[in-house]
C-alpha cells in the first residue's frame, strides 16, 4: 500500500515530487484496475498538471494522490452517485469536504465506485485480496483502490457502516469521524442524521494525517508514541452475528493492546442503546425514503430493484415513528457520553467477520449502525487475518474526541503488529 | 391575502377548484409582480396542467398554489441561488421539501426571490406595504408574495433570521420549525448547522396547516380554540436594538395575551444564552465559509462585494473557535430547554422594529440567531402595525413541540385582533 506519511516525508526530503505520487498511483491504476474496478472516473491529466504547482510545497498534503467516492459532486469529474439516472451529469460545484482536501493540498486522481445512491446495490468493485469477495460498500472503491496501492487517501461516506466495513474487508484504516466534523455538503444525501465524511488510507497514522490536514484538526498520531489507552471491549447484542474468527480477532486485539500496556476492561452496554440500534433502522429509512423522493417518484423503473423494493417499504414508516426513533437516539447519546467518561475507547469488531464470498452484497452493517447513530468517531484497525482475507477490529471513541480514538487505534494497531 | 386554510375550505365546498386557486394566483401575480419583484421563475403552465390531476382532491393541500424560495433545487424551473454564477442553472432533482411539498397536493407555481446564496446581498424585491421599503431577506420573495396576494403559502429558510424577519417586515405569519423538521436536502447550504425550512402564509393557522400537510405532523391548530398558554416575555441582551414601537408591540401582544386568559411573566434569560448568541456568528461564518467555498474560489469575481467582503474576514475562523463555539450551543441548548419546562412560549421581538426604509439592506436578524441556533420553534405573529408598516411579535417555542408553538401563536394573534 502507499503510506501518506511515507509519501509526504519522501516528497518533503525531495525524493519524490508530487508528479512522481501521481505516477505512482497511474501505474498501479493501469496495472490493477481492470480487475478490481474501483475507479469510475479518472483525472489524471488534471492532477499532473497541478502537481506542478510551487505552492502545493506549503501545504500539509504536499500534493498528496487523493480519490473520491462518487457521492461526492466534483465540477472537473463526472459524478453519478452509482445510479443510471445519473449518468453523464457534471455537477456545477464541488463538495465541501472535495474543496478542503484540495485546499489542504490533495489532488483528486479520480472518482471510486461507490453502490447505487450509497445504499445497497453493489458496484462491480472486487477485493483486492480476493477478487471473488466483495470489498464492502457503500465506499467500494474507495477501500479497494487504497488496499491495491491505486491510491494513498480516498474519501468514504458511513450512514450504517459504509466505511468501517469495506476498510475491514480490504484490509485498511478506515476513518469514521464524529458527525460533522467534515461537512456533507456537495454529498449526495442518504440520511441526514447519520451520513458521515469518512476517510481511507494505509494505516491508523495515515489516516489521522489525512484527517488532519482535511479538517484542519489537531488528528495527527505519528508524532509521539500514542499513550496507553483504557479500552473496554464492547461485544454488544449483535455479537452472535460474527464469526469465530472475528471472536478470536477480539480476544488477540484486547490481549494484544494489555500486553502492550493498555487498561483492558469488559462492558456490557446499558439497554437503550439496544434501542438505538433498532431506531436507526427506522431513521435511516425514513430519511432515505425522503432524500430518494424525487429519483423515486420520476425515475422509478432506473432504481435497482432491491433499493425499489426496500423504498416501497420505507414509505410505510409515519413521521411519528421517526420522531420516537429520534427521542430514542438522542436518550442513548447522553447515556453513551456518560459510560465513556471511564474509557478512551471501545473495541468491538468492524463487521461479523472477513469479506463475505460474492459480490452480490457488500455484507452486513450490524457492528457499524449503532455508532454512527451515536455520532462517535470510530477507526477500523488492520492487522490481522482470517485465511487469505483481512480481519478488522474497530475502536470506537467519544464524541468529540476524535483524536483520542485514533490515538487508541495506533496503539491497537501497533500491539497487533509487535504480536504477529 | 389569500388564506391557505379559506382556499382549501372553498375547494372542499367546490366553489373553488384548483386551477382556478392557481388563476387568482396568476392575476395578482401579473398586476402586481412588476412592482414588487417577488418572483424570480413561473411555471404557471405546469402548474395549471397539475391543477387538473384528480388526485389532488385526496391530497391535504388539494392543490393549493406555493411558492418556493429559489435557494431550493427544482428540476422544472431554474435555479440560481441568487447568484450570476448559477444563471441558467437547472437541477437534476427536486429539494426533498419540493418533493413533500408535491406529495402533499401543493402545485409549485414559481421561485421566488432570494439574497445571493440566502446571506447578505438583497434581491430587487420591494415590500408590497411600502415600495420603498425592504421585505426583509433572505427569504424576500415568499415573504412578499404571500403578503401581496400572489401565493398562499412558500417556502423560505432561515439560518440567522431569514424566515421570520421578512414575515415581519411584509405583515404575513412566518414559522421556523424545530430543526430538520422538514429536510433541507437539495437547498443550498448555507451553515449545516442552522440552515432551516421556513414557511410563509396569511396567518398563524394558514401556516401551521401547510406544514403540517408538508412535514405530514400533528401541527394543525384550527380546528379547535387554542389553549391559554403560559407566555414568558423574554427581551433578551439585544433588546436595547429594538425601537420604541417594537418594545410597544411586545407590550401590547402580552396585555392582549394576557387579558385573553393567558399566563403571562417575564424572564431574564441565563448568560449562556447570551454567550450562545455570540457563537451562532462563528458557527454561521466557519461554515458558510467552507458551503461557498467553490464559489470563492473558483469565482471569485462573480460574488457581491459585501459576501466576498465578508467571506475574506470568515476565512480567519479556526476549527477551534468553530469547535468551542458548537460546545456552547449544546451547552446553551441544554439550559433553553430547562428554562422552557416551566413555560410554553416566549414572547420576544421578531425584529427590531419595522422595515427600514431603503432596498440596500434586508435588516437586522438580532432577534433571530439565538432561537435559530438554539433550534426551536419560531413563529412570526402579524397583526401590529407601526404607521403603515408591519411589526411583528415572535413566539418561541420549545425543540420539538412545534405544535404548542403555534397554538400559542393563534392564541396571540387572536388576542391581537381582538384587542384592535
Amino acid at each position: 500500500m502507499l503510506s501518506a506519511l511515507e509519501l509526504v516525508r519522501r516528497i518533503e526530503a525531495g525524493e519524490l515530487t508530487p508528479r512522481g505520487a501521481v505516477e505512482l498511483c497511474a501505474e498501479a491504476i493501469a496495472a490493477k484496475d481492470e480487475s478490481i474496478g474501483a475507479f469510475v472516473a479518472l483525472g489524471l491529466d488534471r492532477a499532473r498538471r497541478e502537481a506542478d504547482e510551487p505552492r502545493l510545497a506549503a501545504m500539509p498534503l504536499r500534493g498528496l494522490p487523493v480519490g473520491v467516492k462518487d457521492i461526492y459532486d466534483t465540477a472537473d469529474l463526472p459524478t453519478q452517485y452509482g445510479s443510471p439516472i445519473y449518468a453523464g451529469y457534471r455537477p456545477p460545484a464541488d463538495a465541501a469536504a472535495v474543496v478542503m482536501a484540495r485546499r489542504a493540498g490533495g489532488l483528486i486522481i479520480g472518482k471510486t465506485a461507490t453502490t447505487e445512491f450509497a445504499y445497497m446495490v453493489p458496484a462491480r468493485t472486487r477485493n483486492p485480496h480476493h477478487l471473488e469477495h466483495t470489498p464492502g460498500g457503500s465506499s467500494s472503491g474507495s477501500a479497494a483502490a487504497v488496499a491495491a496501492a491505486m491510491v494513498p487517501v480516498a474519501f468514504g461516506s458511513q450512514t450504517a457502516g459504509s466505511v468501517i466495513r469495506p476498510a475491514a474487508f480490504c484490509g485498511v484504516a478506515g476513518f469514521k469521524p464524529s458527525y460533522r466534523l467534515i461537512p456533507t455538503v456537495g454529498m449526495k444525501c442518504l440520511a441526514w442524521h447519520l451520513d458521515t465524511v469518512g476517510l481511507f488510507a494505509a494505516g491508523v497514522a495515515d489516516v489521522a494525517f489525512a484527517a488532519a490536514a482535511i479538517a484542519d484538526r489537531d488528528l495527527r498520531v505519528d508524532r509521539s508514541a500514542p499513550a496507553a489507552p483504557r479500552i473496554a471491549v464492547a461485544r454488544t447484542h449483535v455479537w452472535p452475528e460474527a464469526s469465530a474468527a472475528m471472536h478470536g480477532a477480539i480476544e488477540t486485539a484486547a490481549r494484544a493492546a494489555q500486553a502492550a500496556g493498555a487498561t483492558v476492561t469488559e462492558i456490557e452496554l446499558p439497554g437503550i442503546l439496544e434501542e438505538a440500534y433498532r431506531a436507526q433502522f427506522i431513521i435511516m429509512d425514513y430519511e432515505a425514503f425522503r432524500s430518494l423522493a424525487f429519483e423515486y417518484d420520476r425515475y422509478r423503473d432506473k432504481i435497482g430493484g432491491p433499493l425499489r423494493d426496500h423504498l416501497d417499504k420505507s414509505a410505510a414508516v409515519s413521521a411519528g415513528e421517526y420522531d420516537a426513533a429520534r427521542r430514542t437516539a438522542s436518550r442513548a447519546r447522553q447515556t453513551l457520553g456518560d459510560v465513556m467518561s471511564a474509557h478512551d475507547a471501545l473495541l468491538t469488531p468492524s463487521a461479523p467477520g472477513a469479506a463475505p464470498r460474492g459480490l452480490g452484497s457488500t455484507g452486513n452493517p450490524a457492528f457499524n449502525r449503532l455508532w454512527t447513530l451515536m455520532g462517535v468517531p470510530c477507526v477500523n484497525v488492520p492487522g490481522l487475518m482470517d485465511g487469505d482475507l483481512p480481519l478488522g477490529v474497530q475502536i470506537v471513541g467519544s464524541f468529540g474526541r476524535d483524536h483520542a480514538a485514533l490515538e487508541a487505534a495506533l496503539f491497537v494497531e501497533r500491539a497487533i503488529a509487535a504480536k504477529a
